[in-house]
C-alpha cells in the first residue's frame, strides 16, 4: 500500500492506494467520530462491492446505513442527492455519522455534497472505485451537482478524512471507463509534468492492459500532482495558475457534456475531446507547434480516447462555455498548454482563434 | 450607527445597526469583489425596499440582478432555491458574483445556502429587514432550506462579508413579526445576560411600542451575545455549552413547526412555546423554581407571544425531536436553564420528565 497526503493545515488527509484495501477496515474506522456510518453507492457498483463493506464496518460494531442510487452523470442533480437525503433521515443519521462513497465519480460528487450539507456538514470518506474517480475526483474536496444549465453548478468544497483507491476494484471496470480515467493521467502530464507524460507514453500499453503495477503507480502519480496543486489553491481562488490548471480540457469538455445532455459522453471523454481544442487553440496561439499537438492527439487516441469534439457548432461551443465558472467578470478564461507539461490559464484569446479551434477540431 | 465585529479569523464580519442604511449603498459597495450583485428578495418585502438597493447600487456602477422568491416559511425549500440558481444562471453571474439577502430569516436562509453552493460558493451579504432576521438570522453564518422530514436539515455554514441592519425597516413589520422577534431577544438574555433579561422586562413595553432607541439597543445587545457565542464555536461542534446554548427552545420548537407544518407558527412563536416547555423541564429536574417558570411565561405572554404548545401529544413531539440535530450518537441533547440568565446542554434529561413537561405546557 502507497500512502500520500493532502496538506491542507486542519483539513489534511492521507490517500491509500493499493490492492485489498476494502477489506482493511481500520483504515475507515479510525477515521469514525462516532460508530455510525452511511456507505452511498450505485447500482452498478453495489453488487460488486457493497457488501464487503458494509459486512466488515458492521463486523467492527458499525451501524451502516446503505444507500444505492441509479447509475450516471444524468443523476447527479437535485432528485438523486435527495433520495440520499431522504435515506439518511428515515435512518435517523445524526451529524456524527460519517458519509462513505463508495462508486465512481458521480457518486463521489453526490455523496460529498451531501455529507458536506447534510445538517449543515457531516464527515465524509471516498473509496474511489473507478480510475477516473481515483486520479481526479476523490482528490481536492470538490463536491456537487448539476444544473440543466451547467454541469457541477451546485456544490462545495469538502474535503474526505481519508481516500482507499484500491486497486483491484479497477478489474471491473468497464473498457470504456479505463480510458477515461486515463484522460485525467494524461492530463497530469501536460499540465505540469512532462517526465510523467514520457512515461504514460512508454507505458500506454501496459496501463490498458491493467498492468497492476503501472496503473498503482500511475494513480499514485496523479494523486501528488493533484495535491500540489490542491494544496496550494484549495477553494480555487488563485487569479492564476492555481487550482484552475487542472481543468484543462474541462471548459470545452462540459459544453459537450452539456450540449450533447450528460451521460452520452464520459466526463473523461469529453476532457480528452477538450484537451484536443485546448491544444490546437495553442498552437494557433504560437505556443505549441504541430507535432506537439500531434502528440497530443495520439496519446489520447493510443488510450482509445476520442480526439474529435461533439459537432455542435461554435456557437453552441462559446455560448454552453459562457455558463463555465471560468468565467469571471464576463471574461473567459481557459487553461491552454504554453508548452507540454506546462499549463497556463488565459484569459486573452481572441474569440475568433478559439471559434477556429473549436471547428478544427469537430467532425 | 452601531457596528459591531464578529470575530472568526479571516472569516471576520461587522453588523451595522442604525437607521437609513438601505441609501448607504457604500456599505455594500465596499465588500463587492467585482461590480456585480445579485439581490435576493421576496414578495413582500420587495415592492418595499428592493428598488430603494438595487437603485443604489447601480447608481454606484453595479450590475445588479433581482430575483424575488415567494414569501413564508413553507417554500424554504429545494423549490424556491432552485428558482434563485435559475435566475443567477439565465443572468450569467459568475462566481464572482455577490448575493445580497434582503428579507427576514427566510430569505436570509435561501439565499445564503445559494450563496454557499452556487459555483461551490460566492461572497454573500445580509440586509436583514425582520427584528427576527435582524437579532438572529443574520448572525453566525448558519443557511439552509427544511426537508419534509426536518427543519433545516439541509444546509451549510456560510458567513456574510457585512451585515446591515436597518431599524427603519422594522417600521413596516406586521406586529405578530416583532413578537416573534422578541422571542430570540429574550432568548439572549435567559441563556446568559441576566441584565439584558432585566432590562427587557423593564423596556417590554417601548419595545412593542417600536420605539427606535429601545429596538437598536435591543438588536445590538443581542447580536453582540450571538457574536460572542460564535465566535467560540463557529460550526457547533463543541460538545458542551458553546454554540448549542443558542437553540434554547428550538429543539421543541421545531417539533411545533415540523409537526404542523411549516408557516402556520412562526419560528419565533415555536421558539418561544419551546422555551417554556425547557423552562418546565429545567424546573422539574430541580434547577429553575416555580417563580422563575412564571417570570419566563409572563415576559413572552407580555410580548404576545404563545407560551402554551401545539398540542401534538408526547409521542409525536419526541418522535420529531428524535429527527433534531442535536441529536448525537442517538442521544437527545437538549438546552435547559441552570438558572434565568444561565443555559446548559443536558443529555440526562429522563424521558419521563420531558415528556411530563411537554404535557404539563401543551393545552
Amino acid at each position: 500500500m502507497r500512502t500520500l497526503s493532502v496538506a491542507l493545515s486542519d483539513r489534511s488527509y492521507d490517500i491509500h492506494i493499493g490492492p485489498n484495501l476494502l477489506d482493511r477496515v481500520q483504515l475507515i474506522t479510525d477515521r469514525l467520530p462516532t460508530a455510525q456510518a452511511a456507505v452511498v453507492s450505485n447500482t452498478i457498483v453495489a453488487p460488486l462491492y457493497l457488501a464487503r463493506v458494509t459486512e466488515s464496518l458492521r463486523a467492527a460494531g458499525i451501524r451502516v446505513t446503505e444507500i444505492v442510487l441509479p447509475d450516471g452523470e444524468s443523476h447527479k442533480n437535485w432528485e438523486t442527492l435527495n433520495t440520499i437525503f431522504d435515506g439518511l433521515l428515515a435512518n435517523r443519521c445524526d451529524r456524527s455519522t460519517t458519509i462513505v462513497a463508495l462508486g465512481g465519480g458521480v457518486i463521489g460528487d453526490l455523496a460529498g455534497f451531501a455529507a458536506a450539507t447534510y445538517q449543515r456538514g457531516v464527515p465524509f470518506i471516498q473509496i474511489p472505485t473507478t480510475l477516473l474517480a481515483q486520479v481526479d475526483s476523490s482528490v481536492g474536496g470538490k463536491t456537487g451537482i448539476n444544473h440543466p444549465r451547467g454541469k457541477n453548478m451546485i456544490g462545495a468544497f469538502w474535503q474526505p478524512k481519508v481516500v482507499l483507491a484500491g486497486t483491484d476494484t479497477l478489474a471491473t471496470l468497464p473498457d470504456r471507463e479505463l480510458s477515461a480515467g486515463l484522460a485525467e493521467v494524461i492530463k497530469y502530464g501536460l499540465i505540469r509534468d512532462l517526465p510523467f507524460l514520457e512515461w504514460i507514453e512508454a507505458n500506454l500499453d501496459r496501463l490498458m492492459a491493467r498492468d497492476a503495477d503501472a496503473l498503482a503507480y500511475a494513480i499514485e502519480r496523479s494523486c501528488a500532482n493533484k495535491a500540489e496543486v490542491v494544496a496550494g489553491d484549495e477553494r480555487e481562488t488563485a487569479k492564476d495558475n492555481g487550482r484552475a490548471l487542472l481543468n484543462l480540457g474541462h471548459t470545452f469538455g462540459h459544453a459537450i457534456e452539456t450540449g450533447i445532455g450528460y451521460g452520452e459522453w464520459l466526463h473523461g471523454e469529453a476532457v480528452a475531446a477538450g484537451m484536443v481544442m485546448a491544444a490546437e487553440l495553442s498552437n494557433r496561439l504560437g505556443w505549441l507547434n504541430r507535432a506537439d499537438v500531434e502528440r497530443v492527439c495520439s496519446v489520447l487516441a493510443r488510450a482509445r480516447l476520442p480526439v474529435v469534439g461533439a459537432s455542435l457548432g461554435p456557437d453552441r461551443y462559446l455560448d454552453l462555455m459562457g455558463h463555465d465558472k471560468k468565467v469571471i467578470a464576463g471574461r473567459l478564461r481557459l487553461v491552454l498548454l504554453k508548452r507540454l507539461g506546462e499549463a497556463t490559464t488565459w484569459a486573452d484569446a481572441p474569440p475568433g482563434e478559439i471559434r477556429a479551434a473549436i471547428d478544427a477540431c469537430c467532425a
